[in-house]
């Protein structure tokens, strides 16, 4: 791989990941199901309402009973919302019902409870009557049994959550998360907490990765850290390897005398070489024993820049998620751009709409990517863009 | 509490509700803090980059040796990435230096490798000059020590994590979730999964709200049922407040004969009544040994609908989240809608803008809430209203 282009390098990152698409169901309990992605149509199992039942508390009459209002009726019975044997209306009387409750035979209609009133214990005067049907739920008259609930491919929201558990299901069969590993290299790398020494930095690409690779709806199996002894870093790759479909590096694929990455996977069938971006022009690609393995440069920002480019999107289809496209801005100030470089800067969006640049171009300002809630994508044949240009820009 | 209007009854459980909105701060590993809210500015504790480094592979260099090219200088050293004695460039050669390593005192640029050849072992020859200052990073060129990195209130992103690790945080302090508690009542329920008798229905309340208040960035400590046994109730609610912070209840509120909420919770000083709206009209509210309790129509619609009006946004503003406003949005197609209520349907939002009905105002169509997108607030005074109308929606 000598100097391609994103879109070039684009292309070959989907070949490679391909196989991630393919996904198998995964059958969780419901109350875990928040923010999962339903594998396939749901049906419904049951009629919705599961029974005939009152919309009110009240009286459960034949509406025939009280075409004339006022009239008294014998309460013959009370039906409480619960389990209950199948009750039948004595013909002539009211039986007293609660919300919810199943409606006896030979019942057509409900009084409401306030359209009632109690001239002696055992009786109810109705002052006003009901037609057939009024406040009663028909069994089914919410859903049909086999009515579709959720389609597939939904991201399950409460109101989903909700219509599942009240047709009685407790598991639901969702897609299951790509399950990616992240390798970062690096002998200057230290865990944060430690106490620098000179030539140190923290490791913050591996639990930045893995922040958005969760964010995108993969399962990090492994947050890893190799040494810069080729050794070490095919042992991590072994282990990583074991539980990943999907594994990321960082860092050791540029052009000093020590780049593991390249050193290990190269000779492994690896295509290292430079896309013409900036950041994150190093990039590499292997098919490491059968595992896809995408390997970023090293640099905080190039790293992001990297994933955003190259795997957001994969990672967010495999997991059933819709893609994160660039809309478009207005610049708040000029821009110049190196020719031939497709330059991807770090950006704010203002409330108008227009969107100001946070930092320069340098790949180390990692506080800017912070500030930044955009990259603004500059194409490789553009050299400077005035203030007040539209430009595309990437939701970070 | 007799009939009151939404906006009362939204009054006073915003006064109940008043002490939820005082968070402590919670310490949590910086791994776990993906979508949690910032407790307070978190400055940086040290300089970025922490020590003047090399941005590219090449010849640290003192940029007067190299203004006249090509020029053959000596390779006095090798310096790579990692940690390092603090290195002294001998007057007139080149040291070699990876990307990211410490620069050389002596040294004020970087050549890229790119622009040069080796003429023999120990030597390199510089083809293209570089002015001071190029292709270094200097100490604090990113962040200066005590800078605010990521603002209080702020929803943790991938990029706010990432320059947190990149300062060497491994935790962070955030804001603490508010602790919720659920307990649906109803003799009728019974757990999903089992085989239902005439009467039973499965309860579907406690995982939804259980749902949505995770949605709102509440910690759900307990949801609990309860039959409609009195004791039992009582029980189950002294559970709940030796964790919870609001206790929030469904069922038992309306006018039957057996309403356990209102019975148990009316005597301790518990405000039962109904708010003018549909669906969702009878509602309580009480301070039960000092923690609010909400209670809720047992009806799921309801149950949602309440939620939303008169829970969702304290919630979300007590977990740090900004409040969900309605949006306006043109009706599809009439409504009609009782005098003196004000009237939640569900719709759901059209691509072009408008807003569908999806079910009748019937308070048990579930299936239409799943369906549904929004709630369509039409208020008590209006009874009509053309296709065509903008109306408020609250998104669900």
């Amino acid at each position: 791989m000598s100097a391609v282009s994103v879109e070039e390098h684009a292309a070959a990152v989907e070949t490679l990941l391909a196989a991630l698409g393919t996904r198998t169901e995964q059958r969780i309990p419901l109350t875990e199901a928040l923010g999962r992605v339903s594998f396939e149509d749901v049906r419904s199992p049951v009629d919705l309402p599961l029974f005939r039942n009152s919309q009110m508390d009240g009286y459960a009459v034949d509406s025939r009973s009280v075409t004339k209002t006022p009239v008294t009726l014998e309460v013959s019975t009370i039906i409480a919302a619960g389990p209950t044997e199948s009750a039948v209306l004595v013909p002539g009387s009211a039986a007293k019902i609660m919300t919810g409750a199943p409606i006896p035979e030979g019942a057509d209609t409900i009084v409401p409870v306030e359209d009632t009133t109690i001239p002696s214990a055992g009786s109810v005067t109705i002052e006003r009557g009901r037609g057939a049907g009024e406040f009663v739920r028909e069994q089914g008259s919410d859903v049909r049994v086999g009515t579709v609930l959720v389609e597939a491919g939904r991201v399950l929201e409460p109101r989903h959550i909700s219509v599942l558990a009240a047709v009685g299901f407790a598991e639901v069969d969702v897609r299951s998360r790509p399950r990616v590993a992240v390798v970062t290299t690096g002998a200057e790398l230290v865990d944060a907490g430690s106490t620098l020494t000179p030539g140190q930095i923290y490791d913050s690409n591996g639990i930045t990765l893995a922040a958005h690779l969760r964010a995108s709806g993969a399962e990090v199996v492994a947050v890893a850290r190799s040494s810069d002894d080729p050794k070490r870093f095919r042992e991590v790759l072994d282990e990583a390897r074991r539980s990943a479909e999907l594994i990321i590096t960082s860092g050791g694929v540029s052009m000093g005398d020590f780049e593991v990455v390249k050193d290990v996977l190269g000779p492994l069938g690896g295509a290292f070489g430079s896309v013409r971006m900036q950041p994150g022009g190093p990039q590499g690609m292997t098919l490491f024993d059968g595992i896809p393995v995408l390997s970023f440069p090293g640099n905080p920002v190039s790293t992001v820049v990297s994933y955003i480019m190259f795997a957001r999107n994969i990672v967010r289809r495999a997991a059933g998620l819709p893609p994160i496209l660039p809309s478009t801005a207005t610049l708040h100030e000029s821009v110049v751009s190196p020719p031939g470089r497709r330059q991807l800067l770090r950006g704010r969006l203002c409330d108008d709409g227009r969107v100001q640049l946070v930092a320069g171009p340098g790949s180390h300002l990692v506080a800017a990517l912070a500030w930044a809630d955009v990259l603004i994508d500059i194409d490789s044949e553009t050299t400077e863009l005035a203030a007040g240009s539209d430009v595309e820009v990437w939701p970070l």
